[in-house]
């Protein structure tokens, strides 16, 4: 039997996840006595630095270009600005055509696969998954074809050859990872990047969480491969690292003339990205690499206590999969799927965390035994709260 | 002969004629001592009001979840003030739960249409259309069904009603129109609502240049039919009314059901509208509407100054075909292209119009004979002046 085709675009995908923990969380009667501990979305908590706010104030205040359609690749000194940082992140040349700004990373997503791929076309995305990943190409008639990581949270480069076809176009990796907080070596990323440039494929690499990588030094050597902008598509957003969220800013970094093609998306889409966000990811970049790299010891800490706190959990077998970035995937214990799970924990302990299966196709015989915790807003004193409650609750 | 099938959405379609004609006034040599008058773009040039400007700053400065993730739909009290704003200018209810935020008016359309249709459906589109519009549909996989306008520069709805096929799912609507600056009558919207109710299509109707409407009273009455909101999605910016251009704020109103639907895209493309832009539209709701009818006088009188300084370009051959809101749609004389010729207004005379095959089907007889004249940031002397410039030219 298979599953009438869809009548729209949007039928032919799921509710945002995001949209339906904030259901859960509204229907939620929370226990007497507990504080909400809410694990379910990446994104910080507080507003951005008083220098950074006083800049979008001065910007909204003086700057008449603020309010005003702006270039729809973005502005030039912020694209110039990024071109200058990630030339010093990777240590390898990045010119500032070949950056483009977007409203937000999952916009720079949907306009990079619009600008690679066509109805019926084949796009290889590990799983876990990003869910807005699989959304948008649900919503635009491509095939998601799945490619298991393995029991170390990575996929595998050889089982990825084997999945590609006459229709495949792209092959997305997302490091550190969302939703499995790990980080893919330099050497697996080469791998990819060899496979996708031997096969005339497109490598898009999502590094939304690249500021809170563990590791010191370039964390990839892909841009500085000859010609690595026919091949690569980095993804980039501003949000996590300054507190921006809110103001929608991403970034698309690859070769100029793929970027005039994501132009058209932009442009029918959204026209431009909003001028005061620009202008606050621009004033962080400037100013704000000192406190980013606070920003990234808080987070690391916050990892060191999830992996430092979870012996009780293990001892009663909770599996830790894997921590870095926002996120730390775990397996539970129980005969019960993660999804009823998930609401009984919000319900019974005031903990909310996605389950596994709004990571994974329908089909994923261990998503119902996963569950993402999103710890970047939680404080090391929260991480240990949650990590008592999840060691006391039994189903 | 036909095309090659696109490799990829962008690939489908043209590039932004906005884009381009940025590029031509890169490339222009301005004819000397002549001041560049551009109009190819129905954008405000000057900040919003002071007073709406205080309120960004102060909420930038004072408001933490001015810069956190909001509600996909919007935030719930710029929501239910456009409801009432609507209510009272429709004079019929629109409740809070029948509109919806996105990120601009064009993302309001391709968030509507990817709740409508999908791979092979038909969307009808009079012609001249509003090129954003084609593009998204020739990015999305839909046909584009063109509906020729009267010599009124009004669509037929005896005519549409010939072009409905079983995989036709709505009928776009323009009014105050862009490009043509035709105002719709009630009676011609109701006629519309007639045929897509009786024939079960959706009518979409882009009311962006509502605020600058010349008519006194509700522009029409299809918010006051029972069950308007399965049949009708209204779409609404925010950019023009309180010059938020930079900001990217616009609106949808239908079913509530349907918003569901939209708010998968949503969430994937954007996540959230800025909240800045948000609160900077609620403040204008609020505050500007004295402004706004000043602002609206102004744009009418600009619209007069077209309309009683013709009569020299009349004398030459020139035709006003169309003029209000922001737009004025003309014909020239001349036994060339306007395409051509509009390269060659830039470097001659330093006029920046866009031309009428930007807004047409490459097939259109009379689209090589039109421009669109976007007046609205161009005050009464400069008017003239563009008439007095285009009177005096001969190719």
């Amino acid at each position: 039997m298979s599953a009438p085709r869809p009548t729209s675009r949007t039928e032919a995908t799921f509710a945002s996840p995001i949209v339906e923990s904030r259901r859960w969380l509204q229907e939620a009667q929370l226990p007497e006595g507990l504080a909400l501990l809410n694990l379910s979305q990446a994104a910080p908590a507080d507003p951005p630095p008083e220098g950074l706010r006083r800049a979008l104030a001065e910007a909204a205040m003086n700057q008449p270009n603020a309010h005003l359609y702006g270039a729809v690749l973005g502005r030039m000194p912020l694209r110039a600005a990024l071109a200058r940082q990630m030339t010093k992140h990777y240590a390898a040349e990045v010119s500032s055509d070949q950056v483009a700004i977007t409203s937000g990373c999952n916009q720079a997503f949907a306009a990079t696969l619009s600008s690679l791929c066509t109805e019926g076309d084949e796009v290889i995305l590990p799983t876990p998954w990003y869910f807005n990943h699989k959304m948008w190409l649900d919503m635009q008639g491509i095939n998601t074809v799945p490619l298991k990581v393995q029991d170390n949270m990575l996929p595998n480069v050889e089982s990825c050859a084997a999945l590609i076809t006459d229709r495949t176009r792209a092959i997305v990796l997302v490091t550190p990872n969302n939703p499995c907080g790990v980080e893919y070596p330099d050497g697996l990323l080469a791998q990819f990047y060899d496979l996708a440039a031997a096969r005339g494929l497109t490598l898009i690499v999502d590094e939304t969480y690249r500021d809170f990588d563990s590791r010191s030094g370039p964390p990839h050597q892909l841009f500085a491969r000859p010609g690595w902008d026919n091949t690569l598509v980095h993804l980039y957003s501003f949000s996590k690292a300054y507190r921006l969220t809110g103001h929608r800013v991403g970034a698309i970094a690859t070769a100029p003339a793929r970027l005039l093609e994501i132009e058209k998306f932009l442009d029918t889409v959204t026209i431009c990205p909003s001028q005061l966000g620009q202008i606050g990811a621009e004033w962080g970049l400037e100013h704000l690499g000192d406190w980013l790299a606070g920003e990234r010891d808080e987070i690391l800490a916050r990892r060191a206590a999830i992996e430092s706190g979870f012996a009780p959990l293990a001892a009663r077998g909770w599996r830790l999969l894997g921590a870095g970035a926002y996120f730390a995937y775990v397996e539970h214990p129980f005969h019960h799927n993660s999804t009823a799970l998930a609401r009984r924990l919000l319900n019974e302990v005031g903990v909310l965390m996605l389950p596994g299966a709004m990571f994974a196709p329908r089909d994923d015989a261990d998503a119902p035994r996963q569950f993402r915790i999103a710890f970047a807003n939680v404080d090391r004193a929260g991480i240990q709260e949650v990590l008592r409650r999840l060691a006391d609750f039994t189903p």
